[in-house]
């Protein structure tokens, strides 16, 4: 039996619209039944009619989406609502979904603001249906091993943490022309009040303390805002303190001419240390003290059932982005069943990230950029 | 406007019917409506269930599905037909299908036999049916970049081909105990003549072909088994003459320990070479006489609209092998729907391996053979 | 006609010694002729005796050393003193070296304190005697080829630099034992302030500034004593601001379990981005905004001429560490040559780390140090 | 105490010759005092001057320099003559150095014909001097290091081999022009029957015996002339078969446009795979059936004892070409030392290519000639 999915944004011309559909298919656990695909009426008929949507549950806004939903019989209507706007208007849909009982999957950062993030996890808190905050990194299946493997003890306890995100397709001033994305992430009235930081830098912030199950309790950091005319950071590094005493550094760009987006992260403990990066998504290196580094591979027999629950094929078939998408999309998936089943979903389908997730995500947005404006070394991390 | 699929094969615990449904699903230009997924009528309906597909149109053999859906209204049947059954039943269902007016699409190798490939080769040409053979290397963005500078001449003509698929699990006796897989692949009344060669060296083969454009006239094949007991060959390597006069060496295996499924072309042409690889599939290394070499990427600006059309994500977000897999489907709908609406499909759309590569595959399997057993250094490439 | 050299320091199971002499014979461009390898004057005969000395040229202190050469006729007195002692021993026989006639070759840090480098500057400046500071990796001919390309104003206006150096050879409290290198480098009275920033930081800074041409003009700095009981930093993290007003982040550290020598560079202008890391030393990467991205190699026919320079074999012969050694002995070799001669040094040839190095080193120690300690953000980079 | 060397051939312009020299000093186990650099008075004695010898000891033909060389005092004479002229001027110096009381160092491939290597391993067998083969790749200590693995029988029975030695600087006819390498090593009257398999694939051939310590009995080989006008082959692949039954594959190439020297070779056993290439020296890739694949390292403490003697620097420190050549000195060096103290030489010192290497590339390259010419698939490997 599949889900029933509805979607807020992704309407023509929306990259990541896209990919959310991509994802929602590729395990079919869910069937798109409707969307508010355009905040204009005409194209987002007509983005549903492409999607093959019955045109009268193609909406004009996201209210009238729930409304109308949610007056629809039980087995008819929406269960599923992703929401994959510009930040700006991600509070106000997630929360209505939220109280008119819709499960709700949201694109990161999660809100404009902290404030709001907080506001939110009240909603969440305080509702029976499940959230889901779209930090794809986390569904890499050699993510979720790295993750494993820290837990495990085996580099015993951890000192130190490298991640970085270098993009450089911001390398010029790209928001003049045509290039929507360019657009709406450099603006801080639909981005807020970071670009680089909450764009890409979130993304890297998430899978430190994903990855380390570790939190950050200190931080210092500097942006940038490199190209002329910009008006939010496209590039910025942080010193940052964990919870346990380990020190990190996260660095994130759009200015890196000629990098893509390889985010990449490395974890060194007592005994050993671990590498990964989205450029060999499939590749997990262990690098150990007084024995050969090692490579852990997707789908090999030797992984944990967290990489294997999150894999499709046998070791040596790459699976990639979209696939790590899709492990978001199918726990959610696994766990609204389970609860519909009134089972306790697996340990492995409740690993996903959720509204912790997004308060952190909002509050180190808020700290960075605090941090940023301070004289002082060290700005502790408030949420 | 989706297409109606049906599958022949692919039920419970069958791995390659998994992919394919996945490949389908994942451009949204299928629905799968009915399928034979098993012999066994009880384990079909299962899977049928399982997929969500409607009891009445889950079948327990080939010939029920074609011939209940034949009697469906046009607009209810199945349009596309999709076989991934072991070699020895592929020949039947196929003919049948096209005779009976459904596209095909089969998992290779196409055949059992070169001759029954050969009077396929007819009953594709006498129908106005389309046909796909599931090649998935050349659905790699990547490796349609590569034909693509090859054809354009940037290379020079074409002097020698490098083609390798090393794995190695079958390295130890795995037909003996519950390993599907390794049971019917080597197994010749389900595989044919040929275990390792008709597996994966077609793939191999395949490829050089895709990529230079080129035709092996002549070759000298070693084949081998490895493991004891085994009935068919688990490795061997092929020396190639092509009809330009270039050479080439092929080799598979399925004993080299601890390699997953690393198929790499290598293609040296007067001017420059280039070389892909499945592990890093989004790149394309070119490298020239007297320049440095060139790290091509998948969704970059600069690459062909053959390797664009097949992307569907920004550079740096890794597309694998299970996008390889839907750019063949997301061809053959385009292609379909093209013809449906009385158009020309795109040169790019209609880049799907079809029924020459079939039979070529099967040739090469033959010619291989026979080479093998023969004390003739040179084996013409007989078709 | 070679150069005759003298050593201090470098006896009996010392590892850098070891690896001046050979980068000095390489090119043969020296003759070994006397040495103070050790201050145990029976140690020291006995290296001068393995080393194939006369032994009345194996002196018991760099002092008598130096005394008894200037009394050697000038055409078989030392002409170039090698000093690979810890860092405490360096600024004296410097100095003593330099004013009493002889060319001196010092090993890095350049000093122990910021103060004495300053003085030895002064010494430096006004000797007519060349002096080398061996920042080894300034020596390999791919980071000279990225020195070039920044200079050739290719990348544009640099932007942003990202250095790093991670070792895991501290990972554990190594000092206690027979370990002689972990012994006097965790040791303040020989090694200074510093332990991890004076060791591999000081590498890392020299080669942020060697490539981009660029000066650190403010920096803030995170150390860490990770490994209980340890007395001097063993880890630690740099923002940097350059003036020009690019920015950068040096990370350096000593705990990254497994980790070897991997010092990597990467720098970002406004066109193309470049990178070059030690374990694929003879390849300097160079990423552009809209082409493929670019494999630059050593040995190459397009290479400029300071990397062939610094080249003795056609590409694909990997060049290692201890090439890039020896070009520093060669490069000094050549400049004495040319002023023996009376003679201009080329470029190429004077292209080697000098009395600045050393000085902006010792400057990074003091200033990181100083950072590290304060609460400011910012520290002006004095010198 | 350094032994005497002297070199025939490597004057002026010679590539192999100053490597040779190189090689020497590194370890300093020789001082290099006499020469026969070139068969042009003139030139000899001006080469003799640029690498400060005494002028009356830059000989100008071998026989000179033998025959006065003998005349000198024991302890002044040359002691170990190393040859590095083209493959027709090997023989006739070798054979008269060993019989006039002096050590060789030879340069590959040994001789002109397989006639003349076995006159020469009685030579080497009735002479009580020692002689040395310089297949430099077998000098990489990762290399020995595979040798050992395979040794050890970590691997299991050995069962395939890809060896591959691809180049592309003969990819234009460069024989016509002023490149003296290209010359001499594509005229028949110099090199002898074969280009590229004698001037490359005896290095993949030696590898490949080497590291599995087994021996081809059958051989099946394509030979190409494939740049216009050429003499002899430039590219080549040969179906391999070994004496435990394990099959191989060897291809060389001078025409693969774009490629530098990237000799490789990758070993498969029951359990395990290993794999070294030379663009990423200090890296031996171990593949394993269930568990990760392992980075074993050039200086890691957990490597054998062989491939630690043939290491300079400490992990991290990249060692290359020039070292891997310097090793085969060395342990010459040492092996020679042994035998003036009357001990017995280290099983690590005694491990350098010897007669019987020499002899068995010189039949591998007549038996690839005949298979070559044969039309009968497979050839035995006739010694």
């Amino acid at each position: 039996m599949k889900l029933r999915l509805g979607m807020i944004g992704g309407g023509e011309g929306a990259f990541i619209g896209a990919v959310h559909r991509i994802a929602a298919r590729i395990d079919d656990e869910y069937e798109l039944v409707c969307g508010a695909f355009s905040s204009d009426a005409e194209k987002s008929k007509r983005s549903g009619i492409a999607l093959g949507i019955d045109t009268s549950r193609a909406y004009s806004s996201y209210k009238e989406l729930i409304e109308k939903e949610k007056q629809l019989p039980e087995d008819q209507r929406v269960q599923v609502i992703s929401i994959v706007t510009p930040n700006h208007v991600h509070f106000d849909p997630t929360k209505m979904a939220l109280e008119n009982g819709f499960h709700v999957i949201l694109d990161k950062p999660m809100t404009f603001s902290l404030a709001e993030a907080k506001e939110l996890e009240k909603v969440v808190k305080s509702s029976d249906k499940l959230f889901c905050l779209t930090h794809t990194y986390t569904g890499y299946p050699m993510v979720k091993e790295a993750k494993q493997l820290v837990k495990s003890g085996k580099l015993g306890a951890i000192r130190k943490v490298y991640v970085e995100y270098p993009q450089g397709w911001l390398s010029k001033f790209e928001e003049g022309g045509e290039n929507k994305q360019a657009e709406w992430r450099t603006n801080p009235a639909k981005s807020g009040i970071s670009g680089c930081m909450g764009d890409i830098g979130t993304h890297a912030f998430n899978l430190a303390e994903y990855v380390t199950g570790l939190q950050v309790t200190k931080l210092c950091a500097d942006l940038n805002i490199v190209v002329e005319g910009r008006k939010l950071d496209d590039d910025g590094a942080v010193l940052l303190k964990f919870n346990n005493g380990a020190t990190g550094v996260l660095t994130a760009s759009q200015i890196a001419a000629g990098e893509e987006n390889n985010v990449k992260i490395r974890v060194y403990g007592e005994n050993a240390g671990l590498e990964w990066q989205q450029t060999d998504a499939n590749t997990l290196k262990v690098t150990w003290l007084n024995k050969p580094a090692e490579i852990w591979r997707t789908g090999a027999g030797y992984v944990s059932s967290f990489a294997t629950h999150n894999t499709r094929t046998p070791g040596g078939h790459p699976e990639g982005y979209l696939e790590a998408f899709a492990n978001l999309y199918r726990n959610f998936a696994l766990s609204i069943k389970a609860g519909l089943e009134g089972k306790q979903a697996s340990p492995e389908a409740l690993d996903f990230p959720g509204i912790e997730d997004g308060v952190r995500g909002m509050a180190f947005v808020e700290n960075v950029v605090a941090s940023d404006q301070s004289n002082e070394k060290w700005t502790n991390f408030n949420v």
